[in-house]
Order: C-alpha cells, then structure tokens, then sequence
C-alpha cells in the first residue's frame, strides 16, 4: 500500500484522492483547509462523470493541516492539488515538512509552466513529477460537481539529482496506481513540459483574456476579441513555445479556438477565482512563459499586456486578501 | 430671457440647469428620463459646494421626452449634459425635434473629443458649442451631491456654416449668462479642442486604465500601474495630440500622476458607469484620438490595447442592456 499525502483538497483534488484510494493500493491523507468541519462532519457529497454518486465519501484520513499530517508519514507521494500561487507561498516551504528525502514523490497536479522547478531545486534527492489534467470538476463546501472526465497527461520532471531510470519508475508507479482507481485516462508521458506548453496556448490566452474581460468563452469571442486579442495572443505563445523547443503546428491555433465555440458560457478557471476573490495563477500560466520570451529577447506586446494589467488585478486581489 | 432645453439631468446637468436659472437670464426646460417621476414629485435635493442646500429645486419645467420638450420651444439653445455614447445613440438624430434652424445654439457639455463633429455636420446653420467640466457631481435618485467647483472652459466650435463672429458671440452670451448664475468659473476659449485634448490626457489613460482594472485611481498607482501603464499611456495621448497640432509640454505627464495621489480613492466616471452596468463612453474618450492616431499613421500599442479590451468590455454591458 502507497501511503499518500494529498493537500489541497478542492474539486481536482478530491477525485484524485478518491481515484487514488479506489485503486487498492494507495492510502490517502487529505490536508484539508477551509472545508475540514464540514468534511469532518459530513463527508464529500460527489456527483462525479467517472464515479457517479457518492453521498458521503472521506479518504482514509483529512487533516486539518500539513503538521497535522506529519505524524501519519513517511509518505511515499505528496500529491499537490492547490492552486498554482508562487506569487502567494513558497509551495518547497509548505510541503517541507511532509516529504522525505529520497522517498517521497512529489507529484503537482497544477496549471502553468515551470512550476516543478523550485521542487526539483529544494528536492534534488527527490522525484518531482506533474500531471497536466484536463478534468471539470469544482466544489462548493463539501460539494463536489465532477464534469469532464478525469483525463490527463503525467510525467517526470528529469533532473540530474537522481537517474532518469529512478525518475521515470518512481512516476510509472503512481500513474499505474492512478489508472487502477478508475482515472477516465492518465497518460504517462517522458515530455510534461510540451503537455504544459499546449495546454498554455488555451490557459495563457483564453483564460486570461476571459479574465481581463471578465467574459465566459463565448461572450469574449462574440465580443470581438478572436482577432483583436486571442489570435494574435495565441501565435505569441506559439512562438515562446518554439523558441523553448517546442514546436507546435500553426493549426493548432484555429483548433482550440474552432474547439471552444462562441456559444459556449464556460468560465475559465482563473475568471472563476476572480469572481470568488481568489488569487489568479497569473505567475504559472502567463508570468513564465513570459519570462522565457525574454530570456529568448522575443516581442510579445500582447501577452505582455494583458500580464501587466492582470498583474494590476492581482494586486487588488492580494489587498481585498490582507 | 433665454428659452433653453437641458437633456440629461444628471449630476452635472442638474446643476448646469441650476446655474442657468439663477442668472435670471435663462427659463430651462429639462428633460429626464429614469428620474422624472420622482423629481415631478418630490424635486431635486441638492449639496452643492457652489449653492448650498436645496432641499427641493426644480428648473421652470420638467418634462419626461424630447418630443414633449418641443412644444415649448424655439429654444436659444439646447444644452446637452447626457452621456456621449455615439455608439449607442445618434445625437443630431435625438435632438433634432427641438433644434430650430438657424436660431438654436447646440451646447455639449460632455466628455471626449471631437464631439461636436456630427451636430455642426447636422446643424449647419446653427452654432454648436462645447463645454469641458471639471464639475465634481453625482446624482442617485433625486438626490445631488456635487462636491467639486462647477469649474469648466466653454467655446464654440467653429466651422464654416456661420461666420466666426456669430459663432463667438452666440457661445459669448451662454458663457455671460451661466457665469451670472454663479457658475465657479466659466472660461470662454477660443479653442476648446485644446482644452478637450488636455482633459483627454487624463481620462483616455486614468479613466480608462481604472475601467481596465477595475481599480480607483490610487490603488491603480499602488498596484504598479504608473510605469507599466499610465505614464506611457500618456506619452501616447501627447504624441497623438501633438501630430493633431496640440503641442503640450512633456511635463504635463508628471503633473497629472503627482496631482492624482496613490492615495485617492477616487473612481472615474467611467469605472463607475461600469459598476453600474451602464455603457462606457469609451468612443469618445479612446476610440476617438486613436482614429485621430490612426490617420497620422501614430503608434498606440498601449492606448490601442486598452480601447480592444473595453470595446469587449463594453460589448459585453451592451447585451446585458438589450
């Protein structure tokens, strides 16, 4: 049995403890934060896609904090499922107490690009892997409302602490131990950053481009914005891409936006935190890619934009916060 | 006594309509709209730093239409104090009815630029003059709360239809007469574009950029916005004011942030009318200088990105209003 530390217990993250213990072969300890009484008391109420309904469902131990769950360790995995907010905490910092040098696996199943490399740099004994999900699935209290399958992309983190042989293995295990608890699909991949970079091309505009608007999917494009903002926003990061190493089609581009019509009300996640007040992930998703078009001295006036005004909202966000 | 026909009594119109009738020159006729009944019943209270308390005002007449405003007329002038929204409503279209050829002086108190453009294409036998207003007054209901001097620099706006003497001194006698109303001061200038091109320096950056943002002028400055946004948002406005033939001194950037304070809580007229679900007079104060832009062949990557992401804005305000 894998004994798993998973902190971060929202809509993501509670069908993967779930999956993780459906599996057989994986205990789960939940860090739980403001949800902990009313888990406490009630359990998950999940109407889930993957695993129907669950009127009451715990994971075989919630804390109520990470200190709380040292003593339930050595943990073989922490599963990382809390929004992506170096701009907020230090995640190596947070996770510290739990993990194990040259044990504990550290898995992030977290939007942006480049966010494993703080663990990779604090862990250098430790495996650091990611997982790109393309899951739907929110809770509100205890509630939680799962939409789009759990599908998703997993995948080591290579660094030159360990062997790749070890990395890829230690990966290979949980996403073994991930399919077995019913996941819709977990795809084990040697590349997680090109998973990251394409998913970016959706989450460094759209996502954005919704936020600054405040608009759904379809209501930004009906609007006006396909050719004024996310086409031409949308090849600047096709372009950070390739100047990283990852080439994409110029296809891909009418894809996404052919994929996401203009009658769909879809809010984007980080549109969705800022109607909640929450912090944005603007440093994982739009902050790094661009700090790589710089190194790499590429023009990105669009991107660049919108990043600087978002980082205005983030700023009124974090005082609202304080 | 001057017959005059007020549209658009609002915070500013009420008191334009105020100053009016206190000259003892000038009978007004004002047309509301969402706030004729409870004005018809109770009047106008208002706090003003220019007049005191008026527990219940009421210019000589109310009326709730344009089309009954015209039984009424010919009127000296018809002065507009309504949101400039060439996008949402054709001015000479409206105000037609109660515009008598040859006779009756069209005054705009309004913001933006190039204004007066449609009406002395409309009217072009009639003078059209502008107002820009420093005036700080807002209205909820009935109620008027105007905090800052009714400040504001008044001319007409000249074009070929009349000769420049009868244009002058049709502009010379409203200025004459709202002075003696007790205006705080009302400047006649002779090139009221210039004064509308150094309002715009403020409101085509602050306005807008805390529309953006969501943000009042000063948690936009401490948020970060004075060097990523504002400052060159105003070097933009100066360039393109300068190739129009308004030449202003690049000192005026500095003087405009040092005298709006990080610690204002000031919000625009133009957040607030966002707050509010009304439309932005975004035409007017952006979309205006950028076509000036535009035609001298000017870079705006700033003022141009903004005006993109609230003409979506704006759309988006516009189907919640239909």
């Amino acid at each position: 049995m894998l004994n798993i530390c998973l902190i971060g217990s929202g809509g993501v993250g509670t069908i993967a403890s779930l999956v993780l213990e459906k599996s057989g072969r994986a205990r789960v300890t939940a860090v739980l934060r403001s949800n902990y009484e009313i888990v406490a008391q009630k359990g998950f109420e999940i109407d889930s896609i993957d695993h129907g309904k669950l009127p009451s469902w715990r994971p075989s131990r919630i804390v109520s904090s990470i200190a709380e769950a040292v003593q339930y360790g050595p943990y073989d995995f922490v599963v990382v499922t809390m929004k992506a907010l170096p701009d907020v905490y230090s995640l190596p910092i947070l996770i510290e107490p739990v993990v194990t040098k040259g044990v504990t696996g550290i898995v992030l199943i977290q939007n942006g690009l480049n966010i494993e490399i703080p663990l990779a740099e604090a862990f250098p004994e430790n495996v650091t892997m990611s997982g790109v999900s393309m899951i739907g699935s929110r809770m509100t209290g205890n509630v939680v409302y799962h939409e789009d399958p759990d599908d998703s992309f997993m995948g080591p983190y290579i660094h030159s602490g360990l062997s790749r042989e070890d990395q890829t293995e230690k990966a290979r295990l949980f996403v073994e131990v991930y399919n077995a608890g019913g996941a819709a699909k977990c795809v084990l991949t040697d590349d997680i950053t090109r998973a990251r970079w394409r998913k970016l091309l959706w989450n460094g505009t759209f996502n954005t481009l919704c936020t600054l608007t405040r608009l759904d999917v379809g209501a930004l494009q009906r609007g006006g914005g396909t050719e004024s903002f996310l086409r031409p926003a949308m090849k600047e990061m096709l372009k950070i891409a390739k100047g990283a190493g990852y080439d994409f089609p110029a296809e891909l581009v009418d894809e996404m936006i052919e994929g996401t019509p203009p009658t769909s009300p879809f809010k984007p996640s980080m549109l969705v935190d800022l109607e909640k007040g929450n912090p944005l992930e603007l440093e994982v998703i739009l902050g790094a890619p661009l700090r790589v078009a710089r190194t790499l001295n590429l023009e990105t006036p669009i991107l660049g934009m919108v990043y600087e005004a978002l980082k205005i909202v983030q700023w009124g966000i974090l005082q609202q916060k304080n």
